[in-house]
C-alpha cells in the first residue's frame, strides 16, 4: 500500500513514524512545500527502517503522490500573528483549494485522512474540493480527544482503553461532548449520574491544551491515531471510531462534518453508527454543527 | 514469563503453538501424564520458533511446572464408551484433585487458566483444591462461543469482531444464551427484536459441533482464546472477556463458576463486570447457575 | 493477499493457523480433495480470528483458488502400505499433474510453495506440469533442517538464530550436508575444524526423525518455514532463506531442483545467491544433485 | 519490563515514542533536566498508546528511575557556540559525573544505552561513573551507521538488510571504517574488490551529516537503534548488533569503548563477536582506539 503523508511539520513527520514502526506502508512519501522538505525525515526514516520491515519512503512533490491508496493531510499555513484564526483558516483552505485537486487527478482511489486544523472544517473543504464521495474522506476529528478521555476513564474505571465504549463526539474543538448515554466498559453501562465521567470529560478536553502548553504543540496522539485509520484502511477491518465525515440525515442533521462514529474499511467510511443519544446529548450534537456550519460558511464567504 | 500446558492432546499442542507464534511465553514447559509425552512436540515448536523470538521449549512431567506464571489445564482422562458423561467427569475430577495440589505447591503464584471440559466445573473444583483466592483462576468459558457468535454477527453488521460488545454466557455448555438487552456494535445497540440476533446466537452454539463433526475435534479456536487470554496476563492489559470465574453474589447468584465479563489482568481475574441483562436473560443466567451447580454437587457426591 | 492451501492434512492444517496467527493473509482458502475436507478447520480458524485480525477463511475445491496470489502445496496421496516410497511417490505425482495445470490457468499470477514430500522432486514436477518461470515455483526444501541445526547451533554458541549464517543445503533428505565454510555467528566464522558443528549437523539430520518418532508425524517447524515464506513474498522483503529451486549454472549445477540460498520476495525467487563451498562440500552438492536428478528421472519414466 | 529515558530533547522524544509504538516496556519514565520537562510528552504519548498496548509512562526526577531495568541516557547540554567541542563533551561528562552514581543507586540492576554523544567516550565515562560491570554499559556507537551502511547496501545488491553482515565499527565518527573482509549478503561474500562497497561505506559515513543538513538534527534512526537494543534484552533475544563496548584483549586492544559486533540479551553485552579484518581494518580499528583514548583522556585531564 502506498501513503503519501502532505505536510512535513512535526505532525506530518511523527505520522511517518508511526507508520514505520507499524509498518503499515509498504511505499511512503513525504510531500513539502519545497520538494526536497522532506528529505532530512525520508533518510532518517529509511535508516530507522533498516532494523524491521524495510520500506521504499522518499521526498517529494505533489506529482509524487500519484497512485496512492492513502493520502494523509498535515499541510497548514503558519501565520505569524495566531491570532487570526478565521484569517489562518483561510489560507489552509487556499491551500487544501490548490493541491487537493492536483492530488485527486493523480490518485484518483485514494481514501483521504485530514489533520490540519480546524479539521471539521478542512474535512469538508477536502470533499468539496475534490468532488469525491463523502466516504472516501475523514478527518481525524475528536479521536484523539476520546484516546485522551479513555485513558483518563482506562485508570478511573481499571478496564483497558479499547473495552470502553465512550466517545467524545461533535466539532474536534469547543462544543465537542462526551456521549455519556452509551457509554459502557466491557459492555456494562457507566453511570452518567457518576459526576467523574463529566470531570473527566472535561479534563480530557483540556488534555490537549496541557501537552500544548508543556512541549508547545501535540504529535504523538494524532500520530497513533492516524496509523489507526491507516491499519483500518489496509486490513479492511472494518473498525468503529469517531472520526470527521459528512452528515447525511444524521439524527436530522446534513451536510456538515463533524465527529460521530464510523466504520472504517478499504474504501474509507463504510458506515455511520448511531449511538444512543440523551435529549442534552443531541443538543449538544445539534449545536457543534450549527457552529461548524457557520465556520465552514464563513471560510467560504 | 513462564507458561505451563498441562495436557499434550490436540487442545493442549495447538495452545502451545498459538503461544509461540505469538510469542506469549519466554519459557514453555509441556507437561504430559509421561513426561515424553510433549516432547515431539517440544522439539517441533523449538523447531518453529527458529524463525521468530526464540523460546525455551520443553517437555517434563508436573515437576517441571515449578516457578510458572501461568498454568494452562487441558489435561482430561478420555473414556472409551463416550457415552457417560458423568463418569468421564468424574474421572478428570480425580485427575484434578491429584495434580492440582502439586502444581500449586511449585507454582503458588500462578494463574490458573481452564481449559478442560466440563469447563465451568472443573474451573470450579480448581478452585477447590487449589486453595487459590478466586482471581487466580479463570476457565475459558463461553470465550469461544462468544468468538463464534461475533463472527457471525460480524458478518451480519459489517463491523469488526472487536468492536462488537455481544457476549455469549452462563455455562459453557446446552444453557448458554447471548445477553442482547446490553449487545452493541461500536457503541450502537443491536435491536433485540431483530430475530436475526436470536438466529445467530442459535447457530453459533451449534458452530462447535458442526467443527467437532467436521475434523473430529476442535482446537483452533481453543487455542485463539487461551492466546488471548495469556497476552491479558502478560501485559496486564485488564481487557475483557467472558470466562467462567467464581460467582459470589452476582446478580444474586453466588458459590458457582459460569461465564460471564471479567477483567483480566496480571493477576489474573481482576474484577467482574455486571451487564445489563433483560428479565429473560436473567432466568436464563439463574437457570445456568442451577445446573451447573447440580452438576458440580453430583461430581463432588 | 489470497492465499490458498492445497491439502487439508496436518501439515495444511498447521500452516493455515500459522497464517491466521501470523495475520499473513486477507483471504485463505483450504482446499482438499473432497471440497468438504478443509470445513471444519476453516470455521475453527475463522472463530480463533475474531481473536486477531480477522480473515476470510472458506473450504473450496480446486477451483476456489482462483486468483490465488500464494499458492501452497500440501496435497500427498497417503499409502497404505508405508514402504514402497517410489511408488507413493509416484502417486503424488499423478496428483499434482492433475491439479498443477488446473491451478495455474485460474490462478495464473501465483507463487508456488511446494511441502508434498519428496520436496525436490516435486519442486521439479510443479515447474514441469506448471510451464511456469523457475522463480515462482520454490519448495520449502531445507529449511526445516536449517531451522533445526540453527536451533541447536543456537544453543551451543549463545547467539539468536538469525544471526546464524549456517546452511543445510542439497537435497531435503540423506544426501544433505551442512556449508560449514560459509559459516558464521554474527559475522563470526565458525571454525569449521570444530567437530561439534559437524556433529550438531548430524543431529538436526535425526531431529525430524525424533520428533516423528515421538508424535508421529512433523508439522509446527514446517508450517513456520511456510509462513516465513509467505510473509517475504507478502511484504516484497528480498530476505534470504534456502529453498529448493532449479538450479540452472549454479556451481556448474543445472536442470535439477534441490535447496540453495534464495532471495525471496513478491516475484518469488529473485535470485539465487552462491555461498563458498569448500571442495568435499561442492561433492556433497554434486552428489545431492545426482541423487537427485535420479529420483526425479525414476517418477518421469 | 520498566525503561527510562534521562534525557527529554528531541532524540529521547524520538526514542520514547517507538518505545510505545513498538510495545517495548511495561512501564516508561522520562526524566528532564527539570522534573517537568517530559510531561508534555509522556501525556502526548500516553494518550498515543491508548490506541495500542497501554503503558504506564509518566515523567519525573532522577528519582523515578527507581528500579529501571534498562536506562538510556540522552541527556546532554546543549551549547550556545557550538563550536568548542571539547568543551561541550567536558560539560556532558560533567553532567554525567553528577547523575550516573545517583542512578545506579537506586537502580542498581539496569542495563545503560548510551546515546549521548561523543558516545564512544560517554559510554566510556558511564562505565568508569557507575563501576558496573562492562556488560551492563552499551553505547548506540555505529549501530545507526551501520543501518545507514545497510539501507545503502541493500539497494545496490537486492538483499533485505537483516541478511546483510556487514558492518561499520570503530568510532561512531571520522574514523569509522566499513569492515569489508567479513562482508556477506545472505552468506555470499562481498566482494571486497568491488569499488562500489567502498564507495557506500563513503556515503553512509555522509548520511548522517545529510540528514543533519536537513532537518538539523537526527533523531529517528537512533530511536530505531534504541528500540532494537531495548528488544533485545528484554526478550533477552542473544541478537547481534556493533555497539560501543568496553574492549579487554580485542585484537590486542584493552581500555577503550568502541564499537564491534557484540550478543545483546538480559544482561547487556554477552559477548563481544570476533569478525575477521583485513589488515588495513585491523590498522583502522587501532586508529580509532588510539583517536577515542585520546578524546577520553582529554575529557578526564
Amino acid at each position: 500500500m502506498k501513503v503519501s503523508i502532505v505536510g512535513t511539520g512535526r505532525v506530518g513527520s511523527a505520522c511517518a513514524f508511526a507508520l514505520v514502526l507499524r509498518r503499515l506502508a509498504d511505499e511512503l512519501v513525504l510531500v513539502g512545500r519545497d520538494p526536497d522538505d522532506g528529505e532530512g525525515d525520508a533518510a532518517d526514516l529509511m535508516h530507522a527502517s533498516a532494523f524491521l520491515q524495510q520500506m521504499l519512503i522518499r521526498a517529494g512533490g505533489i506529482e509524487a503522490v500519484v497512485g496512492s491508496d492513502v493520502v494523509v493531510m498535515t499541510a497548514a499555513v503558519t501565520r505569524g500573528d495566531g491570532v487570526d484564526r478565521l484569517g489562518g483558516t483561510r489560507d489552509n483552505a487556499r491551500l487544501f483549494a490548490d493541491i487537493i485537486p492536483r492530488i485527486v487527478r493523480i490518485a484518483p482511489g485514494a481514501v483521504f485522512v485530514v489533520v490540519t486544523n480546524p479539521v471539521d472544517v478542512m474535512t469538508y473543504l477536502t470533499l468539496q474540493y475534490s468532488g469525491l464521495p463523502a466516504n472516501r474522506v475523514m478527518g481525524t476529528g475528536t479521536l484523539i480527544d476520546t484516546a485522551r478521555y479513555r485513558t483518563l476513564l482506562s485508570e478511573y474505571v481499571g478496564v483497558h482503553t479499547n473495552d470502553l465504549r465512550a466517545y467524545i463526539l461533535g466539532e474536534h474543538g469547543e462544543t465537542q461532548f462526551a456521549a455519556m448515554a452509551s457509554a459502557s466498559a466491557g459492555g456494562q453501562r457507566l453511570d452518567p449520574a457518576d459526576p467523574m465521567f463529566h470531570m473527566l470529560a472535561e479534563r480530557a478536553r483540556g488534555e490537549g491544551h496541557r501537552v500544548f502548553r508543556a512541549k508547545g504543540f501535540t504529535n504523538y496522539a494524532i500520530a497513533g491515531a492516524v496509523a489507526m485509520l491507516v491499519e483500518a484502511v489496509r486490513f479492511n477491518s472494518r473498525s468503529v471510531f469517531p472520526v470527521s465525515a459528512l452528515l447525511q440525515d444524521y439524527h436530522g442533521l446534513s451536510d456538515v462534518c463533524l465527529s460521530v462514529p464510523a466504520v472504517i474499511g478499504r474504501s474509507g467510511i463504510q458506515k455511520l453508527l448511531k449511538v444512543e443519544l440523551s435529549p442534552a446529548e443531541l443538543d449538544q450534537l445539534r449545536a457543534s454543527a450549527e457552529h461548524l456550519r457557520n465556520a465552514t460558511a464563513s471560510v467560504n464567504a
